[in-house]
């Protein structure tokens, strides 16, 4: 099993304010609304504009990327909000065994192959490997967030002084 | 870039009830908490199982999944809950350009490299690619549900009737 391979091509690309990895201003992610105001567009390839019917009903959805641009990983990563190493499954981290991104986005509209959406996180030409529709499953009220509890509140009280 | 291929081997695997897709009962899918008492493992390979610190501190997870029995797509489909026809990236169809699925996991207990996790909804013996923290960016409350809305609803009585 963990030397079979599964092969994916990307369905299409985002197009991002953020032109390379260091235009993200990482202080965005110890706010949950961080990135809320930043749009992007996704670019869906001609072939698949069908599979987006339907789409715009949702307020929601999931975009599941390739960090492109990382390479190589290490299974402790100290994320940029903590001071300490952690186990890189419980960061959000592009630095990973598998470079696989998500983000949730919300649509603001669709017009033929091209969603406009916001919560944009990731930079521009990202490559999409998937989109599927954010449901009441995925909302998850009574969460605890382990390491990242109270970092994202010190690393903002730590900004302000 | 839609030629561009990306690769990715499995990180681990899961254990879970259902041993086959018709063992999974749709119904489930009709309620946001259908899946709740499903619990499975989701186990780590040796080599990885360091990444899985400080994930127990969390309360969910992300499981990035190939839908490895996934044959095929077609870019409408007819979702299980649904009798018309709706654009694939609308529904959490496994017949996708991309067989990727995605599942929110309740951690119930790590113990090395084994993840007890309830919410499982994929057949036994699906590869993992990914596990990711989830977040309170990742918890999106004022949602809409475009087709789906209603369609839980009326399914849940038509099966009562």
């Amino acid at each position: 099993m963990r030397t079979m391979e599964f092969r994916f091509s990307p369905i299409g690309i985002i197009h991002s304010p953020f032109k390379k990895v260091e235009d993200i201003d990482v202080g965005k992610f110890a706010n949950p609304g961080g990135f809320d105001d930043v749009e992007g567009e996704i670019e869906i390839f001609r072939e698949f504009e069908t599979g987006l019917e339907d789409l715009e009903g949702f307020s929601h959805l999931f975009a599941i990327c390739v960090f492109h641009k990382s390479e190589g990983y290490e299974l402790r990563t100290k994320p940029f909000l903590d001071d300490r190493l952690r186990g890189v499954f419980s960061t959000r981290s592009p630095h990973r065994p598998n470079a696989l991104g998500l983000t949730v986005l919300k649509i603001l509209e669709r017009k033929g192959r091209v969603v406009r959406v916001s919560g944009v996180d990731m930079i521009d030409g990202t490559p999409i490997l998937d989109i599927k529709p954010y449901t009441t499953r995925d909302n998850k009220s009574s969460i605890r967030l382990g390491w990242l509890e109270g970092r994202m509140r010190r690393w903002r009280a730590e900004e302000r002084s």
